[in-house]
């Protein structure tokens, strides 16, 4: 007997008769003699019609307001999902994000977890209840007031109350099988990994994957939380995230490579015609970060010394693109550089796996995997566990294709059997 | 400056337009000087909508939960209103039932308010801020969790928040100009009232008339709430309820009639052939309210000296027949009556006025109003300010207009150019 958390998102939640499925597998779990709680988004568009809504009333909602409004969706799914559960003869009941001991700094829209206190849920599931938790919400105590986390908000809650619950794991359930080598739809042949690191995963989410969001695995690496990635159609075991050793009989053995991710989401800005003199680069980025602008990678060329001029490089989500560009723009006069170019027609790919810190010779082959497709590479960047290179738009998924098969990372026909027919 | 709370219904704030106009209205109260509560229902058909789902999940949704479901509505009309409000440059907050303080017994879905503390309202008005507050539910205080009010649950919340507030009034917002002398779609000479006593206003809803329900009246008279009934499509001056002296230069002479309710909602059980004996009737009436179902009119004929049994008729609501007439066959045996006889098609028409207690001859007058119109009456029953009747339901909006006219409650046309025009 086991304490499970589990996370449904939006669109396994979509609708009543997904609702009815979720509870099915809820009451399975319970019935098994596990203690579940469960935590729950909101249903399908719910968030999106909400927040139409409101722009429908104002173009700029507080943003107070606009929590009150969003957390209205979770307060449907989890009341649904209860009374879909007590309906197949397992008592549940549904908590919102304050009762259940999310507690949040005061940043509305995207509030961090400051402490959990789910005392309430503690006391439910040792009566023998289900305890449904509302996802992406939480509770600013000095006024009492609700709050949302934002983006992947549902999976940290997840993650922050397995932690606090001391769970023997968190299921975070998906409409994919788990995290796979690289993303399906462009490499048919991607395998679903058995396992990964929370290192590997925080450097895939950060490179584009997008099956679990950074700040979730963060939570997880840091209280040591084992994630169970997974899909709600099946009953497949998916992949798990965990620093934990592997059980007996599992195949330990490290592979090189995790996987390969890809982010089309970035841009590219070029500071042309900088004077190379000290400070110069440390000031441009001193501006874009004024700007509320995160950067990716980096690049300086080499100075063209009979000019004393060099070009700056670097990436960025193509969201902040105008801003950037506009502060860039402003503070011209007083950096000196000749121009701007920007461009959002990159593309990014990453190859993760913590086995290459032991393994030389990783690039040389990522490159070559590259140079044989005909792939160009204008940017480099990389971490102990990470290469990336930025490459044009319109040849990355040729590009993650090439490295997939350059890295042994293809299933072959029986393995995609094994993985479809048994479940591991 | 008056301290206002108005209270809008869900046709109010159907959708973003509306709620815009509603924010308007909202807007010019505060801009005018007063302080603004403002009570709010879910929009338009929320609710119903929630409750569709629910029933999709399980025909049997456990009721802790179904409120949790249903106050979703409110927090998405209260929060939409409050951006609305913040848009016109009117700073505005919206407070859960919780938050406003108001606390209710453990009677889920149908919940009585059985303290006010509303400090954070205070508060929020104290420092120059438009109050939302969720209509239609409450916090049970033993276990923090949301309670829903039942049917007209917004209103009885504003008016609970205007007695905790001592509010100088509290504004009903709906969709007719006020309180009128009869139902305006059955009388088009209907008038709207000025004003109308609580014990008045309570005869009336208690009678058929639908503007206000009888809990919200009942709350307004023992605390001296004044309400104004008035419409969220034009800004005329609606019906005062309250016993408040009316200020000077106001008619006071009170008239003998307020108006004319009717109610089709009801039907009348015989209980044919019952031994006339002591303790016949107290059983039998036993025997309903354990079945869980009020009475309203009851009238015992004489009894037939020679069989000594009698018939023992009354009429409840209809919705509740099935339940009645199972009870009492159940209990055929040992009371002993002959048979059953069920009646739903019968009307109520209920003539109500505080001036009647001083005026002989009210009931002449109705009867010969009605026998003149060539309606037959099937059962009397009176109070100090009522005298109602039942009647076949096909005479009763003939018997309505016959009543009104004779009691010369129909407007002129010069009053309706008043009415319609200047607002009073």
């Amino acid at each position: 007997m086991a304490l499970i958390v589990q996370k449904y998102g939006g669109s396994s939640v979509a609708d009543a008769s997904s609702i009815k499925r979720v509870a099915k597998r809820v009451a399975e779990a319970k019935r098994a003699g596990h203690d579940v709680v469960v935590v729950v988004s909101a249903m399908g568009d719910t968030t999106d019609e909400l927040i139409d809504l409101a722009r429908q009333v104002t173009p700029l909602p507080p943003q107070r307001e606009m929590d009150i409004l969003l957390t209205a969706g979770e307060r449907i799914s989890m009341s649904l999902l209860a009374m879909a559960i007590h309906n197949l003869g397992v008592d549940a009941k549904s908590f919102t994000g304050q009762q259940a001991g999310v507690i949040t700094d005061e940043s509305y829209g995207k509030a961090r977890i400051i402490d959990v206190t789910p005392s309430r849920i503690r006391d439910t599931v040792a009566r023998g209840s289900v305890a449904i938790v509302a996802g992406f919400q939480g509770v600013n105590p000095s006024t009492n007031d609700v709050t949302t986390l934002g983006r992947g908000g549902s999976d940290t809650t997840a993650v922050a109350l397995a932690a606090s619950l001391k769970a023997d794991v968190c299921e975070i359930y998906t409409d994919v099988d788990g995290v796979f080598t690289a993303d399906p739809r462009i490499v048919p042949t991607a395998r679903k990994l058995d396992r990964v690191s929370y290192d590997e995963m925080l450097e895939l989410a950060a490179s584009g994957a997008k099956v679990l969001v950074l700040r979730c695995v963060e939570y997880a690496r840091r209280y040591g939380v084992p994630i169970h990635v997974r899909s709600s159609f099946t009953t497949h075991t998916g992949t798990f995230v965990t620093d934990q050793p592997a059980a007996e009989g599992e195949i330990v053995e490290q592979p090189i490579i995790a996987g390969v991710a890809h982010d089309r989401s970035e841009a590219k800005i070029t500071v042309v015609g900088v004077p190379d003199v000290p400070g110069k680069a440390a000031r441009i980025f001193e501006v874009v970060a004024s700007a509320g602008v995160n950067i990716d990678m980096i690049v300086q060329n080499v100075s063209v010394a009979a000019t004393g001029l060099t070009d700056i490089s670097f990436t960025l989500p193509a969201t902040d693109g105008a801003a950037a560009t506009a502060a860039l723009s402003e503070h011209q006069p007083d950096i000196g550089f000749a121009s701007l170019q920007y461009d959002d027609t990159i593309g990014k790919l990453s190859l993760i796996g913590a086995g290459m810190r032991s393994h030389p010779g990783v690039s040389a082959r990522l490159f070559a995997a590259l140079s044989d497709a005909g792939v160009n590479i204008e940017m480099i960047s990389t971490s102990e566990i990470r290469i990336s290179v930025v490459t044009r738009a319109d040849s990355l998924d040729e590009a993650v294709r090439a490295v997939h098969t350059a890295f042994d990372l293809d299933s072959t026909e029986d393995e995609a059997v094994v993985y479809g027919g048994t479940g591991r």
